[in-house]
């Protein structure tokens, strides 16, 4: 009973994510279908590609996992199939799937000549999935390639004894989430986002008192994860916004997470 | 192993969609159940229809389709089970199925004495549509009726060489969705959406600039779905909301798209 | 085929839902995953503690509920499991599982050393939910207790002729549910929300004018269920909000329902 992830940035309120199940179910009846997330903010590549690299490696290997942030759709970009660790991807080529590991194998998509230009996840990456939930091989899909497009998120620096980095996602409860991986991050260093001083790391939330900063490790799992350094759960709108003035806009911009030695 | 679709304006934060949910896999432990949505606005029956016409005919046939948008729950409006084209559905007799061939067949429910009178999702029509999933008849759910309620979506009319439509439905994206067909709509004709030019028909979003007004073809599938007139994806706001002041609410009845030949 | 639901704070937008169901069908991988609510105000245990109570018993029993809501994720806070009436439990030891018959049994989970302190859901109450939906006992994930957290939702108290509550949840439609039993409210009397006349039960919402404020008995099912003093459906802004000048955030302190005979 295969497993099939999708990840949009659909929404649910409207009909497209079910228009994509009726299509997998009618194609691969016994497939076990799972949301990750249709809440990606519209067009947002990067949140869609930090949420699927968080997630993809908790699912058993020969999960499929459908993918459609894909601003580009029906135009020139191609679609993608790929396959890492056992595990399938459906996804447009526009850096969606950047955090996959160099040595993937990419194929791209045959488009079928009836398919809507304004809707390749149910009319291209959906049969595509149900086909390799099915038994398909990846390669039956279309034409290998070997320089799908790269949009890796960004980097963080090392500046002599610091390590400058920046938020590249913020979650429900707060938490800014930045790109500093957990082993650039010592005990005893302090950590700072922008001019303010969140102090050392901590263990977990309730480390620090109610209202708060605080930062902690995330533990995403394997490696190639980020690193978090976390606000105290849900003091976004009263710590952040109504003491520091941010606005959730100021994402990966204004706000600088830097981790130095006191 | 049947197919159980929901479609509610219950949302997502309460218990009411898991309690239907709890009835249906306590009847059909084998049912396979897939949210369609729960985020039609209360009491909107006309964007439940809208989006479960748009979706029912993706699923195999066999599926059963609970939908309750059901303001007038409790009260003397009947509980409807219809069949059409293999397809199984279960809603209120409040016009939510107005989308189907008047040939279809409809039966109206036995309501059962200790059915709560505010809650017939999980009362009334999860156990009914248990029963269809575990093979029962419609027929044995209550009498045949041939004059189920019909409140279908409004049609376009015929001006001489211009057809007028309305908007009905916004999605996520703010794509601006209209009633009219997609015969009705010919290479070359320019699209006005109030006083708005939209310009002629595109082939997909990408084919205008970024924030600009496109207008597509949708390829809802099947006959009988509307064309969709639509905004760039993502402009709602910033196109029709700063740039021509138009408010959500003016859905419908301010927005008349037309069609017409340059 | 065991069901597993899952209740959170989580939200739907980010990773973390995810990351649970890949951990439990990597280990359970054939149990049926239902989603209660994520929606769940961050950290609000006696939402979440409402929303369970009223939908754990729709399901059928072996049913394995995992539940999270845990603002002390990480800290001293005990990690439980429970068994009650044939269903079994996960949730952090804080009160969310208050609604738990007396008799039931309570186990404090071994929480393994490599578990993130951030994210028991995932690394801790997941695999033991995987585990029970395998067939395991609740008594071979740690030790058994006697003294879980209670804090259960509020009692109403009788004062002479009158039986004073509190809302305890205001669900989509703006409906003001209440901690009355259904058994205190007798055919005849009048309810009061704060200083508001509410008039007499009524069957359901279509019994009042559309805007009107109308009280209905809920039907939650089983025993030990509140009784919802509702408002007509959708009123909320418009009623409540701009002719009373009522606050959600008054939930529970100002807004005081009480049932008195005319």
């Amino acid at each position: 009973m295969p497993i099939i992830t999708l990840l949009t940035d659909f929404g649910t309120a409207d009909s497209y994510v079910a228009e994509m199940k009726g299509v997998l179910l009618s194609r691969a009846p016994a497939a076990t279908l799972v949301d990750i997330s249709h809440q990606i903010p519209p067009g947002d590549i990067q949140a869609g590609q930090f949420v699927l690299s968080r997630t993809w490696q908790r699912f058993p290997a020969g999960t499929v996992h459908l993918a459609v942030v894909d601003p580009g759709v029906g135009s020139e970009r191609r679609a993608l199939a790929a396959q890492s660790d056992g595990h399938r991807f459906m996804a447009p080529d526009n850096g969606l799937l950047s955090f996959l590991p160099r040595e993937s194998r990419f194929v791209s998509l045959v488009v079928a000549a009836d398919a809507a230009p304004t809707f390749h996840g149910r009319d291209v990456f959906a049969p595509a999935a149900a086909s390799l939930a099915g038994g398909g091989l990846i390669e039956s899909l279309g034409t290998t390639i070997t320089d799908p497009h790269q949009s890796p998120l960004p980097s963080p620096h090392h500046d002599g004894t610091r390590v400058i980095g920046e938020v590249i996602y913020i979650d429900r409860f707060g938490t800014l989430i930045s790109n500093i991986e957990r082993s650039a991050v010592e005990p005893g260093i302090r950590i700072r986002i922008g001019d303010v001083d969140v102090g050392p790391l901590r263990r977990t939330f309730a480390d620090a008192a109610r209202g708060a900063l605080v930062a902690v490790r995330a533990r995403g799992g394997p490696s190639r994860l980020p690193c978090a350094t976390a606000a105290r759960r849900g003091c976004w709108e009263s710590v952040w916004g109504q003491k520091y003035g941010r606005d959730r806009n100021d994402k990966g911009t204004v706000i600088i997470p830097s981790l130095f030695r006191p």
